[in-house]
Protein backbone atom coordinates (compact mmCIF):
# COMPACT_ATOMS: atom_id res chain seq x y z
CA UNK A 1 0.00 0.00 0.00
CA UNK A 2 0.76 3.51 -1.14
CA UNK A 3 2.13 5.34 2.56
CA UNK A 4 2.07 9.39 3.03
CA UNK A 5 5.46 9.65 5.04
CA UNK A 6 7.20 12.62 6.97
CA UNK A 7 10.71 12.10 7.29
CA UNK A 8 13.43 14.44 8.82
CA UNK A 9 10.88 17.14 10.25
CA UNK A 10 12.60 19.64 13.16
CA UNK A 11 10.73 21.08 15.62
CA UNK A 12 11.75 23.01 18.45
CA UNK A 13 11.62 21.83 22.17
CA UNK A 14 8.57 24.82 21.77
CA UNK A 15 6.92 23.34 18.61
CA UNK A 16 8.75 25.73 15.93
CA UNK A 17 9.22 24.13 12.90
CA UNK A 18 10.47 27.26 11.30
CA UNK A 19 11.29 30.71 12.94
CA UNK A 20 9.99 34.25 12.14
CA UNK A 21 11.76 36.06 9.60
CA UNK A 22 11.83 34.21 6.77
CA UNK A 23 13.85 35.00 3.99
CA UNK A 24 15.74 34.25 0.70
CA UNK A 25 18.70 33.90 3.02
CA UNK A 26 17.44 33.28 5.91
CA UNK A 27 14.89 29.79 4.80
CA UNK A 28 13.94 29.09 8.37
CA UNK A 29 14.04 32.76 9.58
CA UNK A 30 15.79 33.45 13.07
CA UNK A 31 15.98 29.68 13.56
CA UNK A 32 18.98 30.28 10.98
CA UNK A 33 20.49 26.23 11.00
CA UNK A 34 19.81 25.72 14.50
CA UNK A 35 17.36 22.70 13.67
CA UNK A 36 19.12 20.72 11.12
CA UNK A 37 22.93 21.19 12.97
CA UNK A 38 21.73 17.23 14.04
CA UNK A 39 21.62 17.17 9.89
CA UNK A 40 24.52 18.42 9.18
CA UNK A 41 26.36 15.75 11.86
CA UNK A 42 25.55 12.51 9.87
CA UNK A 43 27.56 10.46 7.53
CA UNK A 44 24.59 11.14 5.09
CA UNK A 45 25.13 14.86 4.56
CA UNK A 46 29.21 15.06 4.98
CA UNK A 47 31.63 11.70 4.81
CA UNK A 48 33.09 12.75 7.93
CA UNK A 49 29.82 12.51 9.58
CA UNK A 50 28.21 9.78 12.28
CA UNK A 51 26.65 6.74 11.25
CA UNK A 52 24.44 6.45 14.18
CA UNK A 53 20.76 6.87 15.16
CA UNK A 54 20.53 10.13 13.36
CA UNK A 55 21.85 9.10 10.53
CA UNK A 56 19.87 5.71 10.17
CA UNK A 57 16.90 8.30 10.33
CA UNK A 58 18.02 10.77 8.19
CA UNK A 59 18.60 8.01 5.32
CA UNK A 60 15.21 6.63 5.36
CA UNK A 61 13.29 9.89 3.93
CA UNK A 62 14.28 8.36 0.32
CA UNK A 63 13.75 4.75 -0.02
CA UNK A 64 10.11 3.88 -1.50
CA UNK A 65 9.44 7.40 -2.35
CA UNK A 66 8.05 8.17 -5.62
CA UNK A 67 6.86 11.45 -5.09
CA UNK A 68 6.66 14.74 -2.87
CA UNK A 69 4.33 16.99 -2.04
CA UNK A 70 5.55 20.57 -0.65
CA UNK A 71 4.16 23.49 0.83
CA UNK A 72 4.75 27.41 -0.78
CA UNK A 73 6.71 28.41 1.75
CA UNK A 74 9.46 25.37 1.01
CA UNK A 75 9.68 26.23 -2.70
CA UNK A 76 11.09 29.82 -1.78
CA UNK A 77 10.66 32.55 0.80
CA UNK A 78 7.12 34.79 0.69
CA UNK A 79 6.37 36.80 -2.89
CA UNK A 80 8.22 33.81 -4.83
CA UNK A 81 5.69 33.73 -6.20
CA UNK A 82 6.14 37.12 -8.28
CA UNK A 83 9.23 36.11 -9.52
CA UNK A 84 8.40 34.11 -12.99
CA UNK A 85 12.27 32.62 -13.06
CA UNK A 86 11.67 31.36 -9.57
CA UNK A 87 12.72 27.31 -9.27
CA UNK A 88 13.46 27.14 -6.26
CA UNK A 89 16.58 27.36 -4.17
CA UNK A 90 18.02 24.11 -4.83
CA UNK A 91 20.42 25.21 -8.47
CA UNK A 92 19.49 23.14 -11.29
CA UNK A 93 19.02 19.65 -9.80
CA UNK A 94 17.37 19.54 -7.21
CA UNK A 95 17.84 16.95 -4.34
CA UNK A 96 14.55 15.25 -5.07
CA UNK A 97 14.71 13.20 -8.52
CA UNK A 98 10.42 12.50 -8.33
CA UNK A 99 8.05 14.80 -9.24
CA UNK A 100 7.42 17.37 -6.42
CA UNK A 101 3.88 19.43 -6.18
CA UNK A 102 3.82 22.44 -4.80
CA UNK A 103 0.64 23.80 -2.93
CA UNK A 104 -0.03 27.07 -3.75
CA UNK A 105 -2.71 29.50 -4.39
CA UNK A 106 -0.21 31.36 -7.41
CA UNK A 107 -0.37 28.19 -9.66
CA UNK A 108 2.05 28.15 -13.04
CA UNK A 109 3.77 25.87 -15.22
CA UNK A 110 4.88 22.84 -14.39
CA UNK A 111 8.85 23.39 -14.21
CA UNK A 112 11.33 19.94 -15.25
CA UNK A 113 14.73 20.62 -13.40
CA UNK A 114 17.70 17.98 -13.88
CA UNK A 115 17.89 14.67 -12.21
CA UNK A 116 14.28 13.73 -12.39
CA UNK A 117 12.81 16.40 -10.55
CA UNK A 118 9.98 18.01 -11.58
CA UNK A 119 7.59 20.58 -10.43
CA UNK A 120 4.13 20.76 -10.24
CA UNK A 121 2.11 23.67 -9.03
CA UNK A 122 -1.54 22.94 -7.77
CA UNK A 123 -3.85 24.85 -5.70
CA UNK A 124 -5.33 21.87 -3.83
CA UNK A 125 -6.69 20.22 -0.77
CA UNK A 126 -4.46 17.98 1.34
CA UNK A 127 -6.76 14.74 -0.04
CA UNK A 128 -6.46 16.74 -3.90
CA UNK A 129 -2.61 16.80 -3.42
CA UNK A 130 -2.74 13.76 -2.32
CA UNK A 131 -4.76 12.20 -5.47
CA UNK A 132 -2.23 14.19 -7.66
CA UNK A 133 0.77 12.81 -6.42
CA UNK A 134 -0.28 9.37 -6.40
CA UNK A 135 -1.66 9.64 -9.85
CA UNK A 136 2.04 11.03 -10.83
CA UNK A 137 4.15 7.70 -8.51
CA UNK A 138 1.63 4.94 -9.11
CA UNK A 139 2.62 2.47 -5.98
CA UNK A 140 4.77 4.28 -4.53
CA UNK A 141 4.73 6.08 -1.17
CA UNK A 142 4.52 10.34 -0.67
CA UNK A 143 6.62 12.33 1.46
CA UNK A 144 5.22 15.48 3.02
CA UNK A 145 8.18 18.03 2.63
CA UNK A 146 6.85 20.44 4.76
CA UNK A 147 6.82 23.20 6.25
CA UNK A 148 4.81 22.85 9.70
CA UNK A 149 1.66 24.77 8.11
CA UNK A 150 0.98 21.91 5.10
CA UNK A 151 2.04 18.82 7.89
CA UNK A 152 -0.55 19.69 10.23
CA UNK A 153 -3.39 19.87 7.09
CA UNK A 154 -2.38 16.70 6.78
CA UNK A 155 -2.02 15.66 9.95
CA UNK A 156 -6.11 16.89 10.35
CA UNK A 157 -7.23 15.68 7.44
CA UNK A 158 -6.14 12.05 8.63
CA UNK A 159 -4.38 11.49 5.17
CA UNK A 160 -0.38 10.72 7.28
CA UNK A 161 0.58 7.16 7.93
CA UNK A 162 4.35 7.94 9.20
CA UNK A 163 5.68 10.81 11.00
CA UNK A 164 9.58 11.15 12.21
CA UNK A 165 9.67 14.51 13.95
CA UNK A 166 13.07 15.80 15.42
CA UNK A 167 12.93 17.60 18.58
CA UNK A 168 15.94 19.98 19.20
CA UNK A 169 16.78 21.06 22.37
CA UNK A 170 16.15 25.26 22.05
CA UNK A 171 13.37 27.55 22.24
CA UNK A 172 12.73 29.23 19.59
CA UNK A 173 9.71 31.54 21.07
CA UNK A 174 8.45 32.39 17.63
CA UNK A 175 7.63 31.03 13.92
CA UNK A 176 5.22 28.48 12.70
CA UNK A 177 4.17 25.81 15.00
CA UNK A 178 3.35 21.96 14.22
CA UNK A 179 1.22 21.06 17.04
CA UNK A 180 -1.30 23.77 16.86
CA UNK A 181 -4.91 21.83 16.67
CA UNK A 182 -3.94 18.74 16.76
CA UNK A 183 -5.79 17.70 20.27
CA UNK A 184 -5.93 13.88 20.77
CA UNK A 185 -3.25 12.65 17.76
CA UNK A 186 -1.66 9.83 19.94
CA UNK A 187 -4.97 7.76 19.46
CA UNK A 188 -4.46 7.64 15.87
CA UNK A 189 -0.83 6.51 15.86
CA UNK A 190 2.00 4.11 18.06
CA UNK A 191 4.60 6.77 18.83
CA UNK A 192 8.45 5.33 19.94
CA UNK A 193 10.77 8.09 21.04
CA UNK A 194 14.36 7.44 20.72
CA UNK A 195 16.67 9.70 22.12
CA UNK A 196 20.27 10.49 19.99
CA UNK A 197 23.52 10.71 21.40
CA UNK A 198 23.31 14.42 19.69
CA UNK A 199 20.80 15.55 21.94
CA UNK A 200 18.06 15.96 19.62
CA UNK A 201 15.13 13.22 20.15
CA UNK A 202 13.14 11.28 17.44
CA UNK A 203 9.43 10.85 18.18
CA UNK A 204 8.13 8.61 15.03
CA UNK A 205 4.20 8.13 14.53
CA UNK A 206 3.09 5.25 12.92
CA UNK A 207 -0.77 5.12 12.24
CA UNK A 208 -2.32 2.15 13.90
CA UNK A 209 -4.00 -0.68 11.58
CA UNK A 210 -6.98 1.21 9.89
CA UNK A 211 -10.58 -1.00 10.40
CA UNK B 1 24.36 27.48 47.72
CA UNK B 2 20.05 27.65 48.08
CA UNK B 3 18.40 26.40 44.66
CA UNK B 4 15.46 27.23 42.59
CA UNK B 5 14.24 23.92 41.81
CA UNK B 6 11.53 22.63 39.49
CA UNK B 7 10.92 18.93 39.49
CA UNK B 8 8.63 16.60 37.99
CA UNK B 9 6.54 19.25 35.76
CA UNK B 10 4.71 17.21 32.96
CA UNK B 11 3.95 18.78 29.86
CA UNK B 12 2.08 17.50 26.73
CA UNK B 13 4.21 17.01 23.82
CA UNK B 14 2.21 20.08 22.71
CA UNK B 15 3.93 21.88 25.73
CA UNK B 16 0.66 22.62 27.67
CA UNK B 17 1.40 21.82 31.31
CA UNK B 18 -2.28 21.98 32.12
CA UNK B 19 -5.13 21.26 30.31
CA UNK B 20 -8.29 23.40 29.90
CA UNK B 21 -11.46 23.71 31.88
CA UNK B 22 -9.99 23.20 35.40
CA UNK B 23 -12.23 22.65 38.12
CA UNK B 24 -12.63 20.97 41.87
CA UNK B 25 -12.90 17.55 39.78
CA UNK B 26 -10.59 18.33 37.26
CA UNK B 27 -7.09 19.49 38.51
CA UNK B 28 -5.76 19.98 35.22
CA UNK B 29 -8.79 20.14 33.25
CA UNK B 30 -9.58 18.05 30.39
CA UNK B 31 -6.07 16.26 30.62
CA UNK B 32 -7.40 14.52 34.08
CA UNK B 33 -4.26 12.21 34.74
CA UNK B 34 -2.67 11.50 31.70
CA UNK B 35 0.31 13.75 32.34
CA UNK B 36 0.80 11.85 35.50
CA UNK B 37 0.80 8.37 34.91
CA UNK B 38 3.89 8.00 34.23
CA UNK B 39 4.14 9.26 38.32
CA UNK B 40 1.81 6.88 39.52
CA UNK B 41 2.97 4.27 37.65
CA UNK B 42 6.89 4.50 40.41
CA UNK B 43 7.04 2.84 43.38
CA UNK B 44 7.35 5.97 44.71
CA UNK B 45 3.78 6.08 44.44
CA UNK B 46 2.80 2.68 44.88
CA UNK B 47 4.39 -0.02 46.29
CA UNK B 48 4.12 -2.30 43.67
CA UNK B 49 5.15 0.77 40.91
CA UNK B 50 8.63 0.47 39.03
CA UNK B 51 12.21 1.73 40.33
CA UNK B 52 13.61 2.58 37.35
CA UNK B 53 14.41 6.25 35.65
CA UNK B 54 11.16 8.04 36.89
CA UNK B 55 10.87 6.64 40.04
CA UNK B 56 14.42 7.99 40.37
CA UNK B 57 13.95 11.45 39.04
CA UNK B 58 10.42 11.38 41.03
CA UNK B 59 12.10 10.90 44.34
CA UNK B 60 14.16 14.12 43.52
CA UNK B 61 11.61 16.61 44.54
CA UNK B 62 11.87 16.43 48.23
CA UNK B 63 15.40 15.89 49.49
CA UNK B 64 16.98 19.72 49.86
CA UNK B 65 14.08 21.32 49.70
CA UNK B 66 12.77 23.55 52.64
CA UNK B 67 9.83 25.77 51.35
CA UNK B 68 7.71 25.54 48.36
CA UNK B 69 6.37 28.39 46.02
CA UNK B 70 3.18 27.56 44.10
CA UNK B 71 0.58 29.54 41.47
CA UNK B 72 -2.61 30.44 42.42
CA UNK B 73 -3.85 27.85 40.34
CA UNK B 74 -2.01 24.95 41.68
CA UNK B 75 -3.76 25.65 45.38
CA UNK B 76 -7.08 25.53 44.20
CA UNK B 77 -9.36 25.56 41.08
CA UNK B 78 -10.67 29.00 39.66
CA UNK B 79 -12.79 30.91 42.74
CA UNK B 80 -11.64 29.52 45.89
CA UNK B 81 -10.43 32.46 47.02
CA UNK B 82 -14.45 33.41 46.99
CA UNK B 83 -14.53 30.09 49.64
CA UNK B 84 -13.05 31.30 53.46
CA UNK B 85 -12.51 27.63 54.18
CA UNK B 86 -11.23 26.72 51.30
CA UNK B 87 -7.17 25.07 52.82
CA UNK B 88 -6.28 23.19 49.23
CA UNK B 89 -7.03 19.76 47.54
CA UNK B 90 -4.34 18.01 49.62
CA UNK B 91 -6.67 17.33 52.77
CA UNK B 92 -5.91 17.99 56.34
CA UNK B 93 -1.74 16.80 56.08
CA UNK B 94 -1.21 17.66 52.66
CA UNK B 95 2.23 16.41 51.15
CA UNK B 96 4.98 19.55 51.78
CA UNK B 97 5.05 19.72 55.48
CA UNK B 98 7.51 22.71 54.87
CA UNK B 99 6.15 26.49 54.24
CA UNK B 100 4.78 26.97 51.09
CA UNK B 101 3.89 30.38 49.12
CA UNK B 102 1.20 30.74 47.40
CA UNK B 103 1.32 33.55 44.89
CA UNK B 104 -2.29 35.25 44.65
CA UNK B 105 -3.89 38.59 44.48
CA UNK B 106 -6.02 37.58 47.01
CA UNK B 107 -4.11 37.25 50.09
CA UNK B 108 -5.30 35.75 53.14
CA UNK B 109 -4.03 34.82 56.64
CA UNK B 110 -1.61 31.82 56.68
CA UNK B 111 -3.17 28.41 57.58
CA UNK B 112 -1.22 26.20 59.36
CA UNK B 113 -1.66 22.18 58.58
CA UNK B 114 -0.63 19.04 60.35
CA UNK B 115 2.63 17.55 59.41
CA UNK B 116 4.19 20.62 59.25
CA UNK B 117 2.97 22.46 56.01
CA UNK B 118 2.06 26.05 56.26
CA UNK B 119 0.53 27.90 53.64
CA UNK B 120 1.44 31.59 53.32
CA UNK B 121 -0.49 33.89 50.67
CA UNK B 122 1.68 36.63 48.60
CA UNK B 123 0.91 38.92 46.27
CA UNK B 124 4.32 39.35 45.22
CA UNK B 125 6.70 39.54 41.87
CA UNK B 126 9.11 36.46 41.12
CA UNK B 127 12.03 37.83 42.82
CA UNK B 128 10.13 39.26 46.02
CA UNK B 129 8.56 35.64 46.56
CA UNK B 130 11.74 34.24 46.44
CA UNK B 131 13.62 36.00 49.04
CA UNK B 132 10.15 35.56 51.49
CA UNK B 133 10.58 32.13 50.54
CA UNK B 134 14.17 31.87 51.55
CA UNK B 135 13.77 33.82 54.56
CA UNK B 136 11.42 30.86 55.61
CA UNK B 137 14.01 28.43 54.60
CA UNK B 138 17.31 29.74 55.45
CA UNK B 139 19.78 27.58 53.36
CA UNK B 140 17.85 25.20 51.89
CA UNK B 141 16.27 24.83 48.24
CA UNK B 142 13.17 26.28 47.04
CA UNK B 143 10.94 24.37 45.13
CA UNK B 144 8.62 25.70 42.36
CA UNK B 145 5.78 23.64 42.39
CA UNK B 146 3.93 24.88 39.65
CA UNK B 147 1.75 25.91 37.35
CA UNK B 148 3.20 26.71 33.78
CA UNK B 149 2.40 30.06 34.10
CA UNK B 150 4.51 30.83 37.54
CA UNK B 151 7.06 28.71 36.31
CA UNK B 152 6.98 30.58 33.08
CA UNK B 153 7.49 33.85 34.87
CA UNK B 154 10.38 32.52 37.46
CA UNK B 155 12.38 31.74 34.17
CA UNK B 156 11.98 35.01 32.31
CA UNK B 157 13.33 36.30 35.68
CA UNK B 158 16.30 34.25 35.25
CA UNK B 159 15.50 32.61 38.80
CA UNK B 160 15.33 29.17 38.13
CA UNK B 161 18.84 27.09 38.59
CA UNK B 162 17.24 23.56 37.85
CA UNK B 163 14.24 22.12 36.20
CA UNK B 164 13.24 19.08 35.52
CA UNK B 165 10.48 18.78 32.77
CA UNK B 166 8.70 15.31 31.77
CA UNK B 167 7.64 15.46 28.13
CA UNK B 168 4.32 13.14 27.71
CA UNK B 169 3.62 12.08 24.35
CA UNK B 170 0.28 13.37 24.21
CA UNK B 171 -1.25 15.64 22.37
CA UNK B 172 -3.59 18.21 24.80
CA UNK B 173 -4.48 21.17 22.06
CA UNK B 174 -5.57 23.14 24.34
CA UNK B 175 -4.71 24.54 27.92
CA UNK B 176 -1.68 26.04 29.74
CA UNK B 177 1.29 26.24 28.09
CA UNK B 178 5.23 26.13 29.74
CA UNK B 179 6.94 27.71 26.77
CA UNK B 180 5.59 30.93 25.72
CA UNK B 181 7.84 33.87 25.27
CA UNK B 182 10.99 31.78 26.82
CA UNK B 183 13.20 31.75 23.32
CA UNK B 184 16.88 31.07 23.34
CA UNK B 185 16.47 29.93 26.96
CA UNK B 186 18.86 27.41 26.46
CA UNK B 187 21.70 29.70 26.32
CA UNK B 188 21.12 29.74 29.83
CA UNK B 189 21.50 25.96 30.74
CA UNK B 190 22.88 22.70 30.07
CA UNK B 191 20.04 20.25 28.82
CA UNK B 192 20.03 16.83 29.31
CA UNK B 193 17.69 14.40 27.76
CA UNK B 194 16.53 11.00 29.10
CA UNK B 195 14.27 8.62 27.74
CA UNK B 196 12.57 6.51 30.20
CA UNK B 197 10.64 2.95 29.07
CA UNK B 198 7.82 4.10 30.37
CA UNK B 199 7.61 6.41 26.45
CA UNK B 200 8.21 9.85 28.48
CA UNK B 201 10.78 11.75 27.97
CA UNK B 202 12.78 13.59 31.14
CA UNK B 203 14.78 16.82 29.88
CA UNK B 204 16.87 18.24 32.62
CA UNK B 205 17.81 21.99 32.65
CA UNK B 206 20.73 23.01 34.87
CA UNK B 207 22.15 26.32 34.92
CA UNK B 208 25.13 27.15 33.44
CA UNK B 209 27.96 28.34 36.17
CA UNK B 210 26.89 32.47 36.89
CA UNK B 211 29.99 34.76 35.91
Amino acid sequence: MSLVRVHNFAISLDGFGTGEGQSADLHFGHAGDRLHQWMFATRWWSPGGSSGVDDAFVQRHEPGIGVEIMGAGKFGHPGWHEDPDWKGAWGPNPPFHTPVFVLTHHTRPSIEMEGGTTFHFIDASPAEALAAARAAAPGQDVRLGGGATMIREFLKAGLVDHMHVVVVPILLGRGVRLWDGLEGLEKDYKIETVLSPSGVTHVTFMRAARN
